[in-house]
């Protein structure tokens, strides 16, 4: 549908690294609107032809195909406008609406307009609360807010920020990104299992031992130190993008749903999600933090000694945590989740572990279960692993791994998924207040606990697998992993088996 | 357990490529009994060091490993010795048994004697006999006698043949060699179903929508035109391999199962296989003879016009078959079998398609069910075909195949299987006398059928997937095939998909 897309923050690096190119995308799948208009936001004065110029270049640098027609390209360019603006400043805001209304005149666009934030979280309440009294929002067509994270660093904080936005934006009008959820291996879950017989037939918990949720990072904290000591594995992974990982996994969806099916069956997860109690949280959740250690045969220094961190800081860098779904479908089925800074390998993957109702089959120490890999990234792919008999050694189990690793080079990335679905207004990849709010809620007691100093950090080596409290926490069982290799990780001494 | 190994034919085709590559690989692995004499027999008067040198010739040949350690090679060349042996002459076994016995006090082994018959069918009988006769199967340990296909031409005659040899030998002590047994994935079929609770609890009418059992060839009849021309798919194939293959994926067995278990679990497949009535026999079984064609691009002639082949043979090339089995397991499942020569691929592989319970998942003509493949030769793997969604062309559904090729280099050949199970005296992969009789049975309608002309040969085109009429046999359903894609086929009109 014909709009005018308003970036705010359009000389800051996620517009350049990620909104630009992938409108382009968009536009080379014809996913672009047939008319569109796209005004830039920002502190500075800019002429239009010079953040055409900065547009085009950010294209070159990012944008995941390269530009081959120029003429169409030339076009594409031609939509971007620029406005100098101060959040703060009303007139600003006159100025604006001044021209998206020329643009919307000029190319005969409805007044349609999406309002895409990309800038920090202490500016969306002044920015929708200025849309709001400059009459940008009062359009004859749709307007749409588009935020990032973080939404708030408590529940507290994430019910007044709320509170502000729907004074300008209804629920229904928000669209808050959390980027996993357009990651198209995420985005393909509903479709794994609803598309397949056999799959479906497995998802139960007649079948299901476990499913495991990790996401890993090789990276410290970068030049994000200011912002992360303060936030932490659990408030910048764990409270978004790891229960949104769990709900999209968890939700039953019925083979045909709409995106308020999808809204309505990820708050139920998150209802059923068993509260922590506090006398139990020290045996559900692990908190880490690295020391130094070695990544890649080479020395690297502990989160304390990272610039611009304190160096008695108590942030976590790490988070494990023991979760159950208290719904007849789950039953009896933990979830397990990680995420960490620092880490061996790189990786977002979901592994289900499937039960072996018959032990005999452990012959011995080889013996592998079952095992759903689904890998969301950096790679993207689907491993299941089953056993084998090695007539060569003689009827010893070797698990072979059945894989499957997308064709797709041309996978649409994260935010071109998302941007296009706003685009549409179809919210079913988006956070919902109700998830980000029942999110919090169940945070709660970990942040009360960290403040008490009743959960301690664990100290883990950078470039190791977390903490040894994260292996002991699953008891019997252990985590999967993959990094070209199924592996075998029990109780922290980790060994390889070769891949089939 | 150290044995006598009597090789009749040693001086033979398949001698040369299958069995004595075969036992230096059981050799190299520590397969073959610590103490171990071979005797080969032939009709030619041959000194034993010539004998030793055609078996290290076979070796360098044929091998799938190279010698490497000249000194232990030697050692097992030294296990060879020669005896020019008439079938038909008494005194010749005689002379044979007073080599067995030299050989046994010279290594100072018991009186274990293989005798392996790599002759013709028509000498099974004499052999047998004359071993009875002259005292060689008097043993103080155990005899056993391997044969190969094929073992009748019909019922009656296989009763016959079956009859004569018990004479001799007792069932027990019988080892009928069906190759396609010996293969790996063949005999990894029972631990992948076995070992996988996620493949078990796939494993019901439930959710087998049908079994489909293909072995095509590309070649015609080549040298063995004499042969074939008399023997035809059915009964060089069909009544045998496809069976047997039958059998092993349609067997239930217990977790833990001996040779025993198997043969009765064999037995009730083919007694719950649903007789042909002779009314229905048409619309159950195809039967078909290849014209000339096209392989590779080639012209290729038809059957009638290879070398020895009567210009006017009436001798099938091509079988299809539909059956049922009627037992609680299957009821409802039919399943689909062909074999062929001249067809457009090589390929030995079994697809199990699953259920579809919601047909609404089928949006377009590219859906496709959820294949397990179980590729048995030239290459071996397993293949799980899944269903995902293509965000690039927008929510189309897209196959994609979880794909496992066997690791192992070093995989045992058929013959090294099968060797080394008769030395153990396990006969879990033979062809028991119960099956081969039920086996005949259940073809004979189709003999009679032939005979009295009531099942007209389908002409199919050299370099095809057989006559329209072994497609038309499925009604909806349709055969999926695999040559490094898996294709739909339908109707006979083929069309590829790009393998994911």
């Amino acid at each position: 549908m014909d709009m005018t897309f308003v970036l705010f923050g359009a000389t800051g690096d996620l517009a350049k690294r990620k909104i630009f190119p992938a409108l382009y995308n968009l536009f080379l799948d014809q996913k672009m609107p047939e008319k569109f208009s796209i005004i830039g936001l920002g502190r500075r004065e800019i002429a239009h032809e010079d953040f055409q110029k900065q547009v085009e270049q950010s294209i070159h640098t990012f944008s995941r195909r390269a530009v081959t027609d120029q003429k169409s390209f030339k076009d594409f360019l031609g939509a971007f406008r620029y406005s100098a603006l101060d959040v703060g400043r009303p007139e600003d805001y006159v100025k604006l609406l001044e021209l998206v209304k020329q643009r919307e005149q000029e190319l005969n666009l409805p007044e349609n307009r999406m309002f895409y934030l990309s800038v920090g979280p202490e500016f969306f309440e002044v920015i929708a609360a200025n849309i709001q009294a400059s009459g940008l929002g009062a359009t004859k067509g749709w307007k749409r807010l588009i935020i990032e994270k973080p939404f708030g660093r408590d529940l507290q904080s994430a019910r007044d920020l709320n509170e502000k936005l729907t004074k300008s934006f209804t629920e229904e009008e928000i669209y808050r990104i959390d980027h996993y959820l357009g990651k198209p291996m995420v985005q393909n879950l509903e479709v794994l299992e609803n598309s397949n017989p056999v799959l479906h037939a497995l998802w139960t918990n007649r079948y299901i031992a476990n499913v495991q949720i990790t996401a890993s990072e090789t990276v410290g904290v970068e030049e994000r130190a200011g912002y992360y000591d303060h936030s932490g594995a659990l408030r910048d992974m764990f409270q978004n993008h790891m229960l949104q990982l769990m709900m999209m996994i968890a939700m039953q969806l019925p083979k045909e749903s709409s995106p308020e099916d999808v809204r309505n069956k990820k708050r139920m997860v998150m209802e059923s999600l068993r509260p922590l109690q506090e006398d139990q949280i020290s045996s559900q959740i692990v908190l880490g933090q690295y020391v130094a250690g070695e990544m890649n045969g080479q020395p690297v220094v502990g989160y304390k000694d990272e610039p611009g961190v304190a160096v008695d800081s108590q942030n976590n860098t790490f988070i494990a945590a023991k979760l159950w779904i208290d719904n007849y479908f789950w039953e009896g089925v933990p979830f397990y989740i990680r995420t960490g800074k620092r880490m061996k390998e790189k990786s977002t993957r979901i592994v289900i572990e499937f039960k072996e109702p018959l032990k005999s089959a452990k012959v011995d120490d080889s013996y592998v279960p079952n095992l759903l890999v689904i890998e969301i990234g950096p790679k993207e792919g689907i491993t299941l692993q089953l056993n084998s008999k090695d007539r060569v050694s003689d009827g010893q189990f070797e698990p072979v791994y059945v894989n499957c690793y997308s064709s797709l080079t041309e996978q649409p990335e994260a935010y071109e998924n998302l941007i296009y679905d706003a685009s549409r207004g179809d919210a079913t990849f988006f956070a919902h207040w109700n998830e980000v709010e029942l999110s919090w809620m169940w945070v709660e007691p970990i942040l009360k606990a960290v403040e008490q100093g009743k959960l301690p950090l664990q100290p883990y080596a950078a470039g190791s697998y977390g903490p040894q409290a994260a292996f002991d926490l699953l008891g019997d069982d252990q985590w999967w992993l993959d990094e070209g290799t199924i592996r075998k990780e029990k109780k922290g001494e980790a060994y390889a088996e070769t891949r089939a």
